[in-house]
């Protein structure tokens, strides 16, 4: 049992990361942005939600409630390449100003916790054919992939210069209940209003590495014990690439199960601004810590669809 | 002619920019931190001195005065590793949070402006032998070359996504007359109270590419044609390596060509913290620009001894 601190646990992903620590006997807390009422952060798992700043001032509290803790996940951050491009000064400080106010609380008054720092595939960026190690030169394509990338070298800093122990989890396409955005969101509003025609941006070429959220939450779970100096990356994806086309297909196909339709899919052919062709992770690292995928892709498009309808039934 | 904006202007290297544009018959305006009489920034060549943050309004406020400035030099940042590692986040709002607000400013307000972004051989790090090219992996090494990268990688994030015009110039050691710090500085004031000697951290062997400030801001004013997409970076150095050691003797002779004294030598053979042990530029896209260097290296230590006596007895 450990005490653990997550930055975004409102998110998508720090929710499943938050009932994933729960279940496994751990205490967790959350800190970062989202009105989030005391018993619905409690389903997810959390004994304590503050809805504000990374910053030291709410960190420092959180500490003296609940004593320092072991572990931080950190999530918070910008969360979407066409708002990071909107507004870049926004996503520039929901993932660099807080990861600086983190890892300053960290040096000054928990330099014995650990730090999960959670980034993404968008600080290799484009330019890359088939599987991409840990060791690669980053490219960053947008300014989310570059804030992303400011933020692992903030972490790599203060671990060099203050001994923090850190470890960085490097996230590819994160798919699962609770996403209400990116494609396969677009695809079921689609759907769910003509469930004939699909219109999507990009080619359908598109070759991205996809993970069900179930699985990587128990992925930065087992990356915790990696924490050290220096500090490691490491991918969290499975080492497979899957386009675009596929996914739609796949979504259209279970969509369809129930209805006796085939959508027809189109594609613009026109790329989408910071959108590259191809991020598939070369996943030895994580394999190395006999870690294993345990959901089949179609299952979990299958998966994907039945929440989606289950939730626009709850919304009508 | 041309209206240029300094940001920093008031540092070591700002002013002697300043001065070389003003003279050059430039309109130069400089913002940043220090208290800095009128009178005293008009004798290195500014018609206007904001003293205040590298933020949104003081830029607009300049813009409004002087109209759209046709060239930016960013200098403003931290100006020290010691200092960056004793106050980590200091040095990351001087150095990082300042480029983004004047990169909002240039994205929303000042789009056709170039911005000359000036950055360190400190984003290289250690590890390396040798000239260093600009395409070398950066490797910083303490929180104070992480950041200038940083500072970097953001210029380049803002131009690729905004098209912004930048070009990205590394600076290497610079020295020259008004420079209180750092190793010439030091071994002045020892040899001022102890003439016959100088004690020092470090190996001696460490290597250097000693460069003139006047001819550093020669080679700034040379590479802001380069400004373009996407943006280059272009060292400033000479391309040869000096060893501190070396540099020490040549401080010393100067002193004692007037004394008839011979300092002894020590170092501690302790690095220092974030002290890689080389750094030289490989000098080909400067010297493509068709940029020469002049001021010979002893010579240049000559007269930064005679410099810091003229200023020690302006003290006394």
């Amino acid at each position: 049992m450990a005490r653990i601190l997550i930055t975004g646990a409102h998110g998508f992903i720090g929710r499943h990361l938050a009932k994933s620590l729960a279940l496994a006997g751990n205490v967790v807390i959350g800190l970062g942005h989202g009105n989030w009422p005391p018993l619905h952060a409690q389903r997810w798992g959390l004994v304590y939600w503050l809805n504000g700043e990374i910053d030291i001032p709410n960190l420092r509290s959180i500490q003296k409630q609940f004593g320092t803790v072991d572990i931080v996940y950190h999530l918070a951050g910008g969360s979407s390449v066409g708002a990071a491009i909107a507004n870049p000064r926004e996503d520039f400080h929901r993932t660099v100003s807080s990861t600086v106010e983190l890892l300053e609380w960290l040096r000054q008054e928990a330099s014995k916790s650990i730090l999960v720092a959670v980034s993404s595939a968008a600080v290799y960026g484009a330019g890359h054919i088939g599987q991409i190690a840990e060791t690669a030169r980053p490219n960053p394509f947008s300014p989310y992939g570059h804030h992303k990338h400011i933020m692992e070298s903030l972490c790599i800093s203060y671990s060099e210069s203050y001994q923090l122990k850190v470890v960085i989890g490097r996230l590819f396409s994160v798919y699962g209940e609770g996403l209400r955005k990116q494609l396969l969101w677009d695809v079921c509003s689609q759907l769910e209003v003509h469930p004939d025609q699909i219109l999507l941006g990009g080619s359908g070429n598109e070759l991205r590495d996809w993970t069900a959220v179930t699985d990587v939450v128990r992925a930065l779970s087992f990356i915790h014990t990696e924490a050290n100096l220096p500090p490691k990356v490491i991918n969290i994806g499975t080492g497979r690439g899957t386009n675009v086309r596929t996914i739609v297909e796949g979504v259209g196909q279970a969509w369809a199960a129930d209805t006796n339709l085939s959508p027809e899919i189109e594609f613009s052919g026109k790329a989408r601004a910071g959108d590259p062709q191809s991020l598939i992770a070369q996943s030895d690292q994580l394999a190395a810590l006999g870690f294993e995928w345990q959901k089949d892709l179609m299952e979990g498009l299958a998966d994907y669809v039945r929440w989606f309808r289950s939730e626009s039934g709850a919304r009508s």
